[in-house]
């Protein structure tokens, strides 16, 4: 990644000084910000040729989202990031368009390329002097980030390091012996101030097809670190949620239990939403049609527009003698509704748990639920929706 | 990966020139041969600072199984490669012992490392001339090959290539330019011809968590490519078999289908570990007793050793009227079977088709089969064995 253009100067607003896990960073970049607008330009033109397949790898979809998204995605969550250019070849203009809408990627323009990579960053920097960039009420930026869009893990950390560093530094000998190409280009042709900053392990670049396997398991690792459970007031229900939250928390999730009546589980879903939470774990016996108005609410926010939302549906089998267990929906029904959801972007599994009086059963039954559960929100595995597992 | 040592010249043995998917190898490569034995150091005493883990990188597991044993078996199933020396750090010495015992790894010996990679090597080295390998029957190697454990997927064609290369070009200005640390030292101070050979781009080094993720990835894909069906002898379930088929090629997977009678199923299990399947699919409402017997023979053979075997057992259900359905399996019974045969290293799961005479609704079914058995076979889920999955 290669930063061009103007330095930080006077403190920056410090809502945008949070990091992607929503915690204050500490490390004393926070407190510095730059003096006017800040953008980026994608170069997205590639062909994939070594990846050995058909798609050109900045296309190639991780849990059903093309790569791109997810690196667009990165940038535009960042709030003082005010434009993001993608460079794409004439050929996958229309792919393009379709993807910026799609994921309603709204900060995002594309352009298309030249024949080299210098040539296509070029067009994307002509952008910014573009009449119908001004038309969009968009202020020609003071720093421009040049980054690879098959780097989808960036973060507001190594952003801000790096124009902290350019900053603070200068530019040195090491950058001219060490730097990429276009670090060259700057300083030779610009008179702009520039420097080469080492980025963390997790920005590398997609080349092979085992980057797109590494790739997507990270994307699902960060997906299944945190989760929301909603109990019904029952006893048993409550009893679940708190055992589950303390097996969960063994295993380094953060878990946050509410308890809900019946009919008013959909009003958890906003705070769900502001949690930047994909997984919910719904314990208790009630209808299928509270169920369905949680799926419904979940859709109608726009949390299932980047990722697929995971919602395990916990049912508790009592010994026969209480009436209790003949509230069990019906496996088809879970399965019809599940259908139904996946077109929605929700992966509905339901889980069947044997409470007993037994403690050494109830606690293996405890384990097995746990286990299965925290799979789930891992693999999000779409051909296992609607599946009712028993633990 | 280097080359030290001695030059191909005459004709191989042929069966050693068949490559991982048991096709003759066809690129010219495959008609020459060493002059003596080829040996093989792994230097692999590093700690994984860079991996952010507490276990070093070759240590770390796999689908339960170390990466460094599937290095270790990368070179061993080669046969023209006699022996496997692993380079360890003094305080996993017993944990080396016990993967080479416990994954029955017949050609390695370890050796204790150095400080430097280079004195590990070096100690490497010394074991071929170490009584105790004389003790071994084993023949002081022409070639040695010194490969980084940390690189599991090699594979015969690329070291056959290697020694080719090193006999046709012996060494060039290019490698001296561009040679790996080792590449220098024995130009520099052997009297030995070496030569750099560029690897494909799965011969990676393992380094970071990603690369984990992606390795075990790429594993689950490859294992996931071939599966044998076996199937009841009435009329449904062969029917089922032969859509099963059709549907999984369009997967791009390698499908046999085999029909025997009840009792006879156990006796194609040697067929199957001669196709090196990792899967195995067995349609038909057969006793619980039968697939019992084929778990037996499958743990008593050799075959789950290395990689965990998936075994499916597709129950059909057919209308109420048919007194065939009665036969089903309690569901508890095939979670018993499954949790005893996961501490085998098989993977048990059920799956349930409807099968009615409506051929949209029976091909919906089958669809669905297809899809979560392809699924369970490239996931390799050990949380949701047991478990009966209905279509």
């Amino acid at each position: 990644m290669e930063l061009i253009g103007d330095l930080p100067a006077r403190p920056l607003d410090p809502a945008a000084c949070f990091n992607q896990h929503g915690d204050p960073s500490d490390d004393g970049v926070s407190a510095r910000s730059f003096r006017g607008p800040v953008a980026v330009v994608l170069p997205a033109g590639g062909c994939g040729e070594r990846m050995g397949l058909s798609t050109p790898k900045q296309f190639c979809k991780l849990l059903d989202r093309p790569l791109i998204s997810y690196t667009i995605h990165a940038f535009e969550r960042i709030k003082w990031i005010e434009a993001v250019i993608v460079v794409v070849a004439e050929q996958h203009v229309e792919l393009m368009k379709s993807i910026i809408q799609k994921y309603n990627h709204e900060k995002t323009q594309w352009c298309v390329g030249g024949l080299t990579r210098h040539r296509s960053i070029f067009n994307g920097l002509s952008v910014f002097v573009d009449d119908k960039f001004m038309e969009c009420h968009l202020t020609k930026p003071k720093v421009v980030i040049i980054h690879d869009a098959v780097r989808p893990f960036v973060n507001e950390d190594i952003l801000l390091k790096i124009a902290t560093a350019a900053n603070d530094h200068g530019c040195t000998e090491y950058d001219f012996e060490y730097g990429t190409e276009c670090l060259h280009l700057v300083l030779s042709y610009c008179n702009t101030q520039a420097k080469l900053i080492e980025g963390p392990p997790t920005l590398w670049k997609v080349t092979y097809k085992q980057d797109l396997f590494a790739a997507e398991s990270l994307i699902k690792e960060t997906l299944s670190q945190n989760v929301c459970v909603i109990t019904d007031v029952d006893q048993e229900a409550l009893q679940l949620g708190h055992c589950l939250k303390k097996m969960l928390m063994t295993q380094h999730m953060d878990v946050e239990v509410i308890s809900a009546e019946y009919g008013k589980k959909k009003l958890c879903i906003p705070h769900v939403s502001s949690q930047e939470s994909y997984n919910i774990i719904i314990i208790g016996n009630t209808e299928l049609q509270e169920k369905q108005e949680v799926i419904d609410v979940i859709a109608n926010s726009s949390m299932t527009l980047l990722y697929p939302m995971v919602l395990i549906l916990v049912y508790i089998s009592l010994p026969e003698s209480t009436p209790f267990s003949k509230k069990l929906d019906e496996p088809s029904a879970i399965r019809r509704l599940a259908k139904e959801a996946k077109h929605r972007n929700i992966l509905v599994y339901g889980l069947l748990v044997n409470y007993t009086k037994d403690s050494e059963e109830l606690n293996e039954s405890l384990e097995n639920m746990c286990f299965i559960s925290k799979s789930l929100m891992k693999d999000r595995n779409s051909a296992l929706t609607g599946q009712l597992l028993v633990v």
